[in-house]
Order: C-alpha cells, then sequence, then structure tokens
C-alpha cells in the first residue's frame, strides 16, 4: 500500500508538466476520448497515451472500459489533497504580502513626507 | 524568461519529493542553515545540498549570502501559484463529494424503505 507522502509526491510529479495541466484542464470541461485530446495538442497518439497514463496513475483522470469509446474523466480527488497541502503555508504568503505591503506604503509616506 | 507555465512546471516538480516538502515543513517554523537541516533527516550533507538547490532553483527558499552561516528561507510564493491553480479545480472535486453525499442518501433511504 502506498502511503499519503508517495501519492502525494506522484500527484506532484504529474502535475510537473504544462501538457498533462493542459489536459486536466481540457477535461474539467467535460470528458474525451484519446483521439479527442490529441487534436488540440497537435500531439501524436503515442505521446497523448503517455501523458494520459501518468496522468491516470496518479489518479487524476479514469479511462472508460468500452474498448471501442474509452473517454477520460478527470478525478479531483487528489487535487483536493493538494490543496489541503498547500493551504498549509497560507499564513506564511499571506503575511509576506502583508509585510510587503507594509513596506510599500511605508515607502509611500516617505516620498509624500519629502514633497 | 520563463513562462508562468515552466515556473508552475518546476514548482511542482521540486515539490514531487516527500524529503523536499518536509524541509519546507521544518523552514515554515523558523530559518535553519543546512547543518541544521541534515541532522533530523538523517541525510549526508550532499545529500540535503541537492535538495535545498532544487527548492532554490524552483523559489522556495532563499539561502543568505554570508560564507560563514547561511541560513535557508522559505518563501512560500510559488506556493500561492499552487494554491491558484489548484482552485480552479475546487468546483470538480466539491461537485464529486456532493454527488458521492447524494447517493449515500439515497442508499440510506432505500435501506430505511425497505425496513
Amino acid at each position: 500500500m502506498r502511503s499519503d507522502d508517495d501519492r502525494l509526491s506522484q500527484t506532484f510529479a504529474a502535475l510537473a508538466n504544462s501538457t498533462r495541466r493542459a489536459i486536466l484542464a481540457r477535461l474539467a470541461k467535460r470528458e474525451a476520448t484519446v483521439n479527442e485530446l490529441a487534436e488540440p495538442f497537435n500531439l501524436s497518439l503515442q505521446a497523448i497515451s503517455r501523458h494520459i497514463k501518468v496522468l491516470e496513475q496518479a489518479g487524476l483522470i479514469t479511462q472508460g472500459q468500452n474498448a471501442q469509446y474509452r473517454p477520460c474523466t478527470i478525478d479531483a480527488t487528489p487535487l483536493k489533497e493538494v490543496s489541503k497541502w498547500t493551504e498549509q503555508y497560507r499564513p506564511i504568503w499571506e503575511a509576506r504580502f502583508d509585510r510587503m505591503e507594509n513596506f510599500i506604503n511605508q515607502l509611500n509616506k516617505k516620498e509624500k513626507d519629502n514633497e
């Protein structure tokens, strides 16, 4: 059995590619076959199939079992885990921007004082 | 110049490793030197340095310039981008769980009707 940590690593690795993220964005609208996915991306069926396999192994998409027409469907469950992990750090990036805002306000105040 | 898409890919790739995520969790508490980071992870300085380099290239940490004491500091800015990207899919995972909840409610109702 894979640990949560391993699954999260696999999800992040699957997302570390702009074509795979574009495939997910396309599937967020509606399901699509491999042929339908290959066309707009101007990629070979082989290349698209490789990306689909990575996404499927990470649990980000599922593929229908009908041999003739096997549409790919997005499964956003792993993205919920990514969101949960990332949100832990929200206080840090918000503090950072707060500090930056303070800094900019101080600069503006200084400029005003010098006018 | 790197595109937003390339930067996001680099961030995801840096996060696709549990040791690197553990380093970020450690640095979220307070800054630390490479030596301080190496100890709890039971890794060689060389291995930790490699992870730090990946995190630094992804903009997730910065390292002080003082040659004697170069503490690593977390920079959560790329995580804000990850959060922004991931949140686009929130309606999908929430709909999924809504549907699952409906499904479970229907099952419970059926069981009750059959009692």
